[in-house]
C-alpha cells in the first residue's frame, strides 16, 4: 500500500498540517523564503504526523490542536535532517539537492535552529504543556542519540544492544512521542496512552531498522541515496554490525574504516552483506519490533484508527524506499 | 560597579539558576558530560536571567518558576554561542578554548541542538504557556536575526538602519524577552509587563552597541578575543558602518574585503576607527538607547528591582569587556 493512500481518516487534517508547514516561507524576508522553500520542498512520508493523528482518535479527536502538533513533529524531524546533512556533508536526500550543497553550512546550520523553534513555537500552539514538555524531553533524547552516534563513528568494538539504544533515541523517540502526543490531546485514557506510545516506540524501531537494512539492500535511484552511505560515514548499523560479529578478522568494514581503498572495501563489504542471510536476520530482528507494536494495538478499541496503525506497521516492513 | 555585586536582591537566586544549569552536567553519559562541563564553564555575566528575575520583583515574586525562566534564558543564550562559534570558526571565548576548537563541528552542532532543547525544556518546567510561546518565538527572532548577519556579511551596502534591525533579533529580543517573561510569571499588571519588555529591548540594543564598540576599541586581554574580529568575519556593525559613510572610496574596509593584505588593512581600519570620534558618536546610540530604557523605569514603581535595573543601564555602558 502506497503512504498516500494510507492514511484514510486523518488524510484531510494531513493536508492542513502539510499547509501549516509551507506557512513558514511566507516569510518577508525573501532570502530565507527561498532557503526554507528549499528544505521543506524535499518532505517525505508524512508517516510521523499521521501518527499524531491517528492517535488523537483514541480519545476526543480535536484537529484544531493535533494539526500543531502534528506540524511540529515533522518540522522537527525536517530541521534534524537538516542538520544531519551538514553533519555528513551529504549532497543529496530523497533525490534532491540538500540545504547545504547549495547553501553554506553556517546558513543552514542556522536555517535548522530556526525550523527547531518554529516546531517549538507549533507544539506551544496546542497550549497544553505536558505535550510541550514531551516534545522538548523528545529533542533532548534525539540530540544524546545523534551525539552518541556521532561519538562511536567508525568504533567497531559497538554491540548490536548499544545499536538498539542508539536508534531508540534516534529515531523511536519521535515516533513514540507523536503517537502519545496526540493521545494527550485526545484527552484519551492513561492505558491508550500508554499503548499508543509502547506502539510508537516499536514502530519507530522496527522502521529504523528497515532503513538501516535498505542503506545496503535497497536500490540507489528508489532511496535518492548511494548504498552503504551509512558506511561511509563510519556509522554501524545492525547489517554492519552482525557482519563484524560473523567476520571478525579480515573483515572490509576494518579495513574500510582504516581508509585504505575505501571504494574497493565499501563494495565488498556490501556485497557480503547482500549475499548473505544478514538482511534477513535483520528484518527477523525488525519484524519483531513490528509485532510488539500491534500486540500494542490489541488493548485499544477495533476503530478504523486502530485499523490503519495495523497498515502503517505492515507498510514499514514492506517499504522499499 | 562588577556585575558580581550588582544584582543585590536577586544574587542568591541566581546562584539557584546557576546550580539548575550546571546540573546539566550530571547525565550517566560520560563524554556528554564532559562537553557540557566545556561550554557550560565559559558563561558569562549571568545579565540575563538576572533580568528575569528581577522583572519578576514587579508582579508576585516566584521564584521557583522565576529560576526555570531566567535557567531556559541563560541556556539558550549559552547554545546561540556554541552554535556562532562554529560558524565563525572562532577558537577562543572570554579567553577559553571554544568547544569547536576541541570537538568536532559536527559533535558541537548537535551538543547546541541538545542544549536549545534542554532550554526549551526549562522553560515549559514553569508550566506557562503564554512564557513558552514567548520563548519559542525569540528563538526564531534571534535565528532569523543570525541568518540575516550571515547573509550581509562582507555586503557594504548595508546601512545603520538595517544594522538597527538585526541587532533587534539577534540580541535585544533575548533581553526584552528576560524581562517580559519575569514579569508574565510575576502576574504583573499589563502595563508593567509592557514597561519592562520596553526596558529589556532598549537596554539589549545599547549592550550590543557597546559590544561592536569595544570590538575595536576594547582592550584584547579583557575581552578574551582580538580586536576587530567581527570585521574578520565580514561582519559590518555600527563603528565600521560609519567609517564605510565617512570614507565611502579608498576605505580599508572595503580592501579587507577584497581579501588582498587582510592583515594590514583590519589594522588600518582599527586604527581609523580609534582615532576618529566613530567610537564617540556610536555611544551616543547606544546613550540614546540606554536613556530609553531608564525611560521606560519610570512607570514603574520605586523598588530595589528598580533601581538596580537603573544599576544595569550604567554598568552596560561603562564596561570594558
Amino acid at each position: 500500500m502506497k503512504p498516500d493512500t494510507l492514511y484514510g481518516p486523518v488524510q484531510q487534517d494531513l493536508d492542513l498540517v502539510d499547509r501549516a508547514i509551507d506557512a513558514l516561507r511566507d516569510l518577508d524576508y525573501e532570502p530565507m523564503a527561498e532557503m526554507l522553500d528549499l528544505v521543506l520542498a524535499a518532505r517525505g512520508k508524512r508517516l510521523r504526523p499521521a501518527l499524531s493523528l491517528l492517535a488523537g482518535k483514541f480519545g476526543r479527536y480535536r484537529p484544531n490542536l493535533l494539526i500543531y502538533l502534528a506540524a511540529a513533529i515533522e518540522l522537527l524531524h525536517t530541521a534534524t535532517l537538516v542538520h544531519d546533512d551538514v553533519i555528513d556533508n551529504s549532497t543529496t536526500r530523497r533525490g534532491r539537492p540538500t540545504a547545504n550543497s547549495v547553501l553554506r553550512n553556517t546558513t543552514t546550520v542556522m536555517l535548522g535552529d530556526y525550523m527547531f523553534a518554529h516546531a517549538a513555537d507549533f507544539v506551544a500552539s496546542t497550549g497544553n504543556i505536558d505535550v510541550v514538555r514531551l516534545f522538548s524531553q523528545t529533542v533532548m533524547t534525539i540530540a544524546r542519540g545523534e551525539i552518541g552516534q556521532d561519538m562511536t563513528a567508525y568504533d567497531t568494538r559497538q554491540t548490536v544492544r548499544e545499536y538498539l539504544q542508539r536508534i531508540g533515541g534516534k529515531t523511536a523517540s519521535l515516533f513514540a512521542t507523536a503517537c502519545q502526543g496526540g493521545a494527550l490531546l485526545g484527552e484519551a485514557a492513561k492505558s491508550r496512552v500508554a499503548a499508543l506510545r509502547d506502539y510508537g516506540h516499536n514502530l519507530g524501531m522496527a522502521f529504523q531498522i528497515v532503513d538501516d537494512i535498505l542503506d545496503f539492500v535497497g536500490d540507489e535511484e528508489e532511496m535518492g541515496k548511494p548504498v552503504g552511505s551509512d558506511l561511509i560515514q563510519g556509522t554501524l548499523t545492525l547489517p554492519s554490525l552482525l557482519l563484524l560479529e560473523r567476520y571478525p578478522k579480515n573483515n572490509p568494514i576494518r579495513k574500510l574504516f582504516a581508509r585504505r581503498r575505501r571504494d574497493e572495501y565499501l563494495a565488498q563489504a556490501v556485497e557480503m552483506i547482500r549475499q548473505s542471510d544478514i538482511p534477513q536476520e535483520s528484518y527477523q530482528m525488525a519484524k519483531s519490533f513490528a509485532s510488539e507494536a500491534e500486540q500494542a494495538l490489541t488493548t485499544l478499541p477495533r476503530n478504523a484508527a486502530r485499523r490503519i496503525l495495523r497498515d502503517i506497521v505492515t507498510y514499514v516492513l514492506e517499504r522499499r524506499s
